[in-house]
């Protein structure tokens, strides 16, 4: 079985609200060297056969809006068996 | 300006039911090899000065809830200026 995560953040043009709310959060809690957060997500997967193409796909049809999001994968590790 | 990932994920004995429907529409969509999809945060932070301790307790006190989820960061680049 493998494991690939997929990471999926708004592109960098686009108003990240929840990142502004999370960032001013943190200002006031007292971390001032904070200039930025934007928060994306991260999906893992654990597949019994790796395809690139296919998770290429899994990711166009499901796991991103290709529209306002980018996303990239890695493929973690191979484990024995299953 | 240097950027900080910071990921966050439910405790592998917690049940996602986000993952699970997610799981379950790529299953449907004709992806059989999927087995789990698990579904975490990536925020992304970028930092006037960086100091491991004070990530941590970004991350303990807003980003990640302690009782139900993990963290792990990264440091990944040092911009020059700013």
């Amino acid at each position: 079985m493998t494991l690939v995560r997929v990471y999926v953040s708004l592109k960098p043009s686009l108003l990240d609200s929840a990142g502004r709310t999370v960032s001013s959060a943190l200002q006031k809690l007292g971390y001032p060297e904070l200039e930025e957060a934007r928060i994306g997500k991260m999906i893992e997967l654990r597949l019994s056969t790796v395809d690139e193409n296919r998770i290429k796909e899994m990711c166009e049809k499901l796991l991103a809006n290709p529209v306002i999001e980018d996303y990239r994968f890695e493929i973690v590790k191979e484990t024995v068996g299953a």
